[in-house]
Parts: C-alpha cells; sequence; structure tokens
C-alpha cells in the first residue's frame, strides 16, 4: 500500500492565499450533456449493409474516487435492443467438443465449485475511439466519460475455467475455445485454451452481488486484461475445438482493414495494451481558480500491473512521476493522483503509464504509425476505423478556465 | 496475487463417484431466520436506567464471494431511532480547539482536496458478542450473519486527517481529538491524534458512491483498524485536545467491568486484534453430500496485513493451511479457501489466522483467561459482557449434514 507520507505536507499552505477554507482551486462540472446518451462512438461500418442494434451506457470515470466502479455504473455494450430474460434455476452451462467428459453444469452446481475473485477491468474494444475526437463532432469536449468510459473496473467472483475444463478433459488436439452466449443474438466469441486456463473465470458475481441483467446475469466469462468481446455474456455454452473460429463478431465486427497493405485486415485482438487516462481535470469541467489542484485518473494494461504513471502538464515536453495509490492490482485500474498549482495560464495536461512489462503509453501518433495510418486521416470524414486506441490523452487548460480535449489541437 | 494453480488440481475427480455433474458436495441454507433482524446482540447493561435506541443490521457474510461488501449490505449499528436529514450543500466539518487556524470545510471544500481511497474493514466492537452462543439463546444456530456480521469491508475514500489537521496547525500540547457526530445524540468519540495523523481519513465515498445515509452521509471518520466507534458518522466537529475525553459512549456504553480485580473497568479499546471465520459451511446450513466441498471465510487483523490463515476439522486438535486469495489488504477483510472431502462423519470445523505482527487468533478458552474470565461464567444469566471478541469459531457438522455452532461445546 502507498504511503500517505506526501499527503502530510502541507502544499494546501503553499499555494495561493486563502481566507479561512483549505480549499485553493476547484473545478465544477460544467454541464451534463444531453447527448450520445445512448449512441456507439464508433461509426457504423463503411459499406456495411446490415445495422446493430445496440445499447450502451458508459461509466462517469469523472465522478468517483478510488478503483471500484460501482456496478450500476459499469458499462455496458449489449448487441440486441433488449435484455434476454434468463431463469437462473434453469440456466445451464455445457462444456462440449474435444473433451474427454461432455459436461452440463447447473448454476448450483458452479456455486459448489472452488472460487476465486479478482479485481480486473474490463473495456470495449471500441473504447476510447477517435471519431469523438475529431475536429467538428458534435461530442467534442464531452466529458471524458463518453470518450474513456467503456472501461469499468470491479471485484468478480466465479469458477475458474480450469476447473471445469479439467474436469471435462480437454483432449490433446483441443487449443481453442468457442464461448457462447444465452442471448438473442448468441453473442460469441473465440479464446485460446492457454488464456482460459492462466486465468480466466465464470464470473457469477459483482462486487459482492450477483451479477446485474446487462452485465450477463447469471453467469459471464471474465477473461482478464483481453479485449471487451472475450468477456461473453450470459455464458451458456463452451465449445472446445482445433482452431480458431471466425464468429461473426471477430470477422464483420471487431476487424480493422489496413488500407496501406492492400486492404487485409486486422483480426483477433487480444491483450489491451498499457493506458492511462486523467479524468479530473478533465474536458468539459472548469478551473474554479487558480492555485492547488489535485490531477487524478487511472491507469491500467492487460499485461499486468502499473509501475509507473508521469504527468506532463505542458503537453507533454516534461514529465513528473504521479503518486500510485494502491491498491495496485494485476490487469485493474490503478488510481494515481499528482498534486499541482495551475498558474493561471494555458496549460496541457496529460498522463503515460508504465506497465510491469516495461510497456510505456504510446502517443496517438506513435499508434498512427504502427497501425500505418497518416494522422491527418483522423481528421477525414472517411476516415480510417479506430479501435484498440491506448494513446495518452491531453486535456487543454484555457485561461478562462474552460477545459477542452486536446487529442488533435 | 495468489496463483491460480491449485484450481487446476482435479481434486473434483478425487472426490466420490459423480454422475454427469462436477459438483460433488453442497450446501444449502436451512432457512432464513425471521428472529433478530432488528435487535442488538448484546443484551441491554446490567442495572441500566436507560435505554439505548438502536438500529442494526447484520452484513450476510455467508451469501458473498470476494472481499467486498456491497454498501447497503454494510452492517449499521445507529445510536438513535431514526437517520439525520443532513443538506450535504450545508453540512461543515470544524476543526477548533488547541489549533493556530480554526477551520470549516464545506463538503465542496473537502471534495477539492488530496483524496485516498483504501480497502479497509470496519466492525462493531460488539461483533461475535458471546451472549448469541450462549446455551439456551434462542438464537442459537443462527447464520454466521448474526453472530459475527457486524463486520464489513469496503473500498473508502476520502480525505487524510493528516492534511485537514496541517492545515489547521495543531498546538504541541494537542495530542487528542474528539469526533462529533451530526447525528441527534451527537455520537461522539476521542481519538490519539497519532492514529489520526498515521492513516486516519474523513470518508466520503463508499465503493465508488457517495456514503449511504446509514454510514454517516455526507462524510465520517475512518479509523483502520481500530474497533468501530472510532469511525463517527455524520461527522461535523474535531475538537483538538490535551486528554482522553470520557465521551458517553466511551465511559457508559463500552467500558467493560472486571469483577475479578474490584470491579475496574477496561476503557479505551483501540486496535482489532486478528481474527477469522468460516462463513461457508457455517451454522444453519446443511451439507447435502459427502464429498468436496469448498470451506471459505474470512480473516483480518487491526494490527496490518493476514499472512497465514489455517483450517482444522478435527475440532482444534491439527490444522492445515488454507489458500488466501488475493488481494491482501492491510487492516482489511482478506477471503481463505480450503479444499475439503466431507466423509460423513461429525466434524467441526474452524480457522485461525496470523497477522504480520506474529499475532495468532486465540481460542476463547485463551481470551478467557486473558480477561480474567472462568469459562463457564459465559454460560450464566449473569454472565459478563463480552465485547471485543476475537475467539476462533468452531462449527460442528453433524451426521445428519446440520451444522450447528460449537463455541461452547
Amino acid at each position: 500500500m502507498a504511503s500517505n507520507g506526501s499527503n502530510r505536507r502541507r502544499f494546501l499552505k503553499q499555494s495561493a492565499a486563502l481566507a479561512g477554507v483549505a480549499a485553493s482551486a476547484g473545478l465544477a462540472a460544467k454541464s451534463e450533456p444531453a447527448k450520445a446518451q445512448n449512441v456507439h462512438n464508433e461509426p457504423p461500418l463503411r459499406g456495411a449493409r446490415y445495422t446493430i442494434d445496440h445499447m450502451t451506457h458508459y461509466t462517469p470515470l469523472q465522478d468517483y474516487a478510488g478503483i471500484i466502479t460501482p456496478s450500476r455504473l459499469h458499462f455496458m455494450q449489449q448487441h440486441s435492443s433488449e435484455f434476454p430474460e434468463i431463469d437462473a434455476a434453469k440456466h445451464t452451462l455445457s462444456i462440449y467438443g474435444m473433451v474427454d467428459r461432455p459436461l452440463r453444469f447447473s448454476m448450483d452446481d458452479l456455486k459448489q465449485l472452488p472460487s476465486v475473485s479478482r479485481v480486473h477491468f474490463v473495456e470495449c474494444h471500441a473504447n476510447s475511439s477517435l471519431a469523438i475526437h475529431t475536429a467538428g463532432n458534435p461530442n467534442m469536449g464531452l466529458p471524458v466519460q463518453y470518450i474513456h468510459g467503456m472501461a469499468s473496473c470491479s471485484e468478480w467472483s466465479g469458477v475458474p475455467f480450469s476447473v471445469l475444463l479439467n474436469e471435462a478433459g480437454i483432449k490433446k488436439e483441443g487449443t481453442w475455445l468457442v464461448l457462447e452466449g444465452g442471448d438473442a443474438g448468441k453473442f460469441s466469441h473465440t479464446l485460446p485454451v492457454a488464456k482460459a486456463m492462466e486465468d480466466c473465470f465464470v464470473a457469477y458475481g459483482q462486487n459482492g452481488d450477483p451479477l446485474r441483467v446487462e452485465q450477463g446475469f447469471p453467469i459471464r466469462a471474465l477473461v482478464p486484461g483481453w479485449e471487451g468481446p472475450f468477456n461473453v455474456k450470459y455464458l451458456r455454452a463452451i465449445k472446445v475445438v482445433d482452431q480458431p473460429y471466425m464468429a461473426w463478431n471477430e470477422s464483420m465486427n471487431h476487424s480493422v482493414s489496413r488500407p496501406d497493405i492492400g486492404g487485409k485486415a486486422r483480426w483477433y485482438h487480444y491483450e489491451w495494451a498499457v493506458k492511462s487516462v486523467i479524468t479530473r481535470p478533465s474536458a468539459g469541467m472548469e478551473m474554479q481558480r487558480k492555485g492547488y489542484v489535485q490531477i487524478t485518473g487511472l491507469a491500467w494494461s492487460g499485461a499486468g500491473r502499473i509501475t509507473k504513471v508521469e504527468i506532463s502538464t505542458d503537453g507533454g515536453k516534461s514529465w513528473k512521476d504521479a503518486k500510485i495509490q494502491g491498491p495496485v492490482h494485476t490487469k485493474a485500474h490503478t488510481r494515481f493522483t499528482y498534486d499541482w498549482a495551475w498558474n493561471g495560464e494555458e496549460a496541457v495536461i496529460q498522463s503515460r503509464a508504465t506497465d510491469e512489462t516495461g510497456d510505456v503509453q504510446a502517443t496517438l501518433a506513435e499508434l498512427s504509425k504502427n497501425w500505418g495510418i497518416a494522422m491527418d486521416d483522423w481528421k477525414k470524414p472517411d476516415r480510417p476505423r479506430a479501435i484498440h486506441v491506448t494513446a495518452q490523452q491531453p486535456w487543454k487548460i484555457n485561461r478562462d478556465g474552460s477545459i477542452t480535449d486536446a487529442m488533435f489541437a
């Protein structure tokens, strides 16, 4: 656990003059945007002939301290227009395919089995989409909630895949799983057996409560550190197979074409790279006074623990270490804070995180280069699809105290 | 983080014969007791002429996995017959007494200050009261909820006392604090400055949400590892003084007389000693089959981290290490599990925890000796007051599968 020591410093006294009250600078939410409550960040796939029914909500990252997202505020991407009504007393989970003993588990069965509880983030692959930053986008300047709020963090409880798969007995040739949900669209996803055995579990609890219906009641897959679609909700079947399956979501919905290499596509995205965002102060808020302000935010990585978070208040020219506040879990949101005195001048603040593998959070320019996309392309109406975005997020603090999104500034 | 490795063992196959379903043994809640929902475990103080208005609820420890108690299930001891209605927009926290600068903070002020979030247990000093175990007590055999459920664990967020006290500037002679609540009875409690500066904070958030009214909305003291009454709810004033005050709760309500040494009393209890309890299987549940059952429970200590939990299935004669499941926070509930195969015979199961100071959880016989109380005295109608109880909790599993409280067996 991080030391409280630095909080004992009397920085409050060192900032601008006060009169009776300790707080020297403040933040106020400017106004709650009414838009974008139920829209998907990402525009429909170009040229697609189908429509996707979606229900979405975003976590208000700017509104809580600590790392636990209250369950009802956990983000949701529902790939249908309504929630399945599942009777937990009748729901079963089947394991079949390349196994020695096909098995079917009732919820009662599952709850008798060895359980684990782990704090992990879950994040939609479309979180932090670049579309929302684009100049001219009516959502520009929205609170951090609508840009980065498809990432949340909970204590999940359930049964390890290893327990279930060992009981069924995977045949030698079984190297992949297909997870199938019990929703109307049977949302399905491929998962390598190796990852399933490492740390995945079938979750029936979130933050001490049963799963909520929008989180997959009565059970969902929990695939720590990997992109959202792996975490199949309403889980009803695990098929053991010998190759990755091209489930609809993987082939049609979650692939990304690479025009620069002849229209080939990026498929099968797995682990989230290291990432962080300042949640306060952030776009849509307002600085109320000069002087002390606590910068705070969240960092996470699909590869393990966060080991460092740095803050720049000059648009990335210079960096200083933020304080990392325990607890630091693997593949989980990690809270950081940084004590700052705003001098009333224009400033661009941003964070960059480092994880235990040594990976350092990239800038958008670095990511774009890696993806073969020119920075200017992001601003075009016919812009490339941008998912799996982990770029540093700069916020611009203006002299009038307003705060705007500076991703493309 | 603890390894999942041991879950990969195929112990399910090693237990009694199965037919299609992996689960080999089970537990069922026998029936929900209707009694004791709103009574204080502890009988009224002998000879007292006053009555204490109390509202109580207990955490259903047997019903969740992991370590986070959902906020609405956090135990409550309300020292009044109704909740105060506090307008957060008008609520203030004053710091006065032996300080350089008396200060008053609004809620807005507090939320601008450096914040911390920590996972900690809070536990009523009367939790695990021995009264409830006494033979002939109608509550005998109640679920673990009503014996040990005045302990809960949350992620709390707020402002360190050190930040506030440093800003006010404590005079040299100021060594104690009196915390005063804004409820009708102005529930008050003494706290040493040294502890306040070490790790205490003024909490405004619980598990990512604002405090609930029964948890002290809008702010409460959080005094990690120390007994419940220190964690004053509805906090409105901190007075800095030079000696411990004999607040009503400390002198009349929370002291414990020692008849063996001439009626002198134990006062000023601080830190909770190391403690643990098996939450499943536990009294009131029923074993459904022979074979595999996961024993699970919670361990905690006011002195720091839990380092070891041991399980006995023969009434304390022999012990084996339980698995400790991460996260392991200081002064927080820690989940343990133990894989067991019940052979259908009578058995007494219990846990004992060790903390990082090397302290090992005591038996009731050891505690009683320390307190100068004969074991037989606990069964008398005129029994001694028993608070601060940390004794090992044995549960007896009978041949018919029923489970009973064996504290005095």
